[in-house]
């Protein structure tokens, strides 16, 4: 939830005199986005989100976001399209902050996925991971191993606090990773936070995919890595394998990776837990009281961590 | 800004088979009203609010909520018509809560109301209280004379922390209130929170009015009291007459009250202030580190009271 910047209707309109998208109808703040204040716009020409992009995301990688959105959208897929001004421009400033105004997506997202939105879930992502193939701009991945160990040194003192043990666990954990983490990888464009929250549906139809705030340019199986955390759990913390069968073979159809990369998805999936549970142990312990949001808990990753420190092979995730 | 509840996608898929709406196409938490749990809900059949209404707001008072927004809206008033499931009834149960759709109004607020907006606020008063003068259900001001006196004992051993001399200043001008208050007004259904925030506007025309959930039976006179409040002072808390004599003109040119219940304004006006600045006080008292609402500055509502107490009669307000 979150609307960090209030914008007032003069503000509004100044800004929208800037485009060619009608008169403002209605305007209300809306609760998602943890990182940026996001408005839902409807003008007489058609319903929009108005984001502006608060201090967590940096303005110099917000032509990489935007370019990609648009990148995407011109290839097919269903993403949120950054609508440019009359003077070309996605990007510009409101109210101090950097702004821009993008398509709203119909949809809705599923909080408790089934095994059919799992299997959508990877025709849209090998499809996102073809489309971005020959994306331009390039962004590193400030959320892998060496982003894990700043994030472990400015949380290792007190990370005990939120659950006994967990310095020395983490710790482990960065040294196996950054001897085990595979190289050679095929690479591309990946989303990086493709969670149930940022994926729409109607019915069980994938109808969009949200919130490239994160995307950037790394092994293109971290990216399934990522969604077997994020999808194939359940509320208990027990593995669906039949989720990540369905997963990783729809989009194994089209993708079509390498046996190899697909081999290293333990070893994956154990960083993108790694990566999940340093950020949320991060904002837990620096979670200031009277803020708008409220921070998620850490021992989820911890318990899926540990999941994947267990598992023998690709098997465990329901390959043949 | 409010979600206190949260409603997953199954929750609300079974929730929408009682109504007649069409599926749902999309589904936003919103950050409008601080009583309650709002979301913009698309569905193929339109935009409605789905409104979860949080313990603020006894469940006992929603028929006369809810019947108030139907009669109205039956009587013309642009404001939220309550969505009637197929049993008929427009009140329901949602994760434990009442619950209601509510039809969706186009408009955007002003924020730093102008002459013209608070002309047109005067029109759409007077409408709203003749079209609310046959309504059969009835509810007591609670926010009145003794309900101040409740927020004062409540707040009262603790009011100096906020301004030096508060309660002194609160004490004597309830003391004054409970002898001056008028009595024999002529009556009806006011609205009793009809601030910016709670008008919306299609360039100057206002489209709407919203959040009936203090509305009661009180003076009509009352109600303009409120507005002069809400309305009628800049940002430096100066009092603009140009602003007061266009709302005061243009309601008295439709609702012609008695020039002796107009006559009583600045007391009116008093108690106004006193209302807003106990309730500010009070939440401001109780406010929980945490929370997801901001508290409003009670200080504002002292300033305007202490204008009131200074006003020599109506011409003060623009009158003539």
């Amino acid at each position: 939830m979150a609307v960090y910047t209030e914008v007032s209707d003069d503000d509004l309109k100044i800004f929208l005199q800037q485009y060619d998208i009608g008169a403002p109808l209605s305007f209300k703040g809306i609760a998602e986005g943890v990182e940026n204040s996001n408005y839902l716009l409807q003008t007489e020409r058609g319903t929009f989100i108005l984001t502006l992009y608060e201090k967590r995301v940096r303005s110099a990688d917000l032509p990489f976001f935007l370019g990609l959105m648009d990148h995407l959208a011109a290839r097919g897929i269903a993403c949120p399209t950054p609508i440019h001004g009359r003077d070309g421009r996605a990007l510009r400033e409101l109210c101090g902050r950097p702004a821009a105004i993008i398509g709203f997506l119909v949809g809705m997202c599923a909080r408790r996925p089934a095994v059919e939105h799992c299997a959508a879930l990877g025709t849209a992502l090998a499809a996102m991971h073809r489309a971005g193939a020959d994306y331009a701009l390039r962004r590193a991945n400030d959320l892998s191993l060496a982003g894990w160990q700043t994030l472990f040194a400015a949380t290792a003192a007190r990370a005990d606090e939120v659950f006994p043990g967990l310095a020395k666990i983490i710790e482990a954990e960065l040294r196996f990773l950054s001897g085990a983490w595979p190289q050679g990888l095929r690479e591309g464009v990946i989303h990086a936070d493709l969670f149930p929250d940022n994926v729409f549906f109607r019915g069980n139809s994938l109808s969009g995919t949200i919130d490239y705030y994160f995307a950037c340019n790394d092994a293109l199986a971290y990216d399934l890595a990522i969604c077997l955390n994020a999808w194939c759990f359940e509320p208990d913390n027990s593995f669906n394998a039949t989720k990540a069968r369905a997963l990783l073979r729809r989009y194994q159809a089209d993708a079509a990776l390498p046996a190899s990369d697909i081999a290293t998805l333990p070893i994956l999936a154990r960083g993108a837990a790694i990566r999940f549970l340093l950020t949320r142990l991060y904002d837990l312990l620096n979670h200031r009281e009277g803020a708008l949001v409220r921070p998620k808990d850490p021992a989820e990753y911890l318990r899926k961590l540990q999941f994947h420190q267990s598992v023998r092979g690709t098997g465990d995730y329901g390959l043949p």
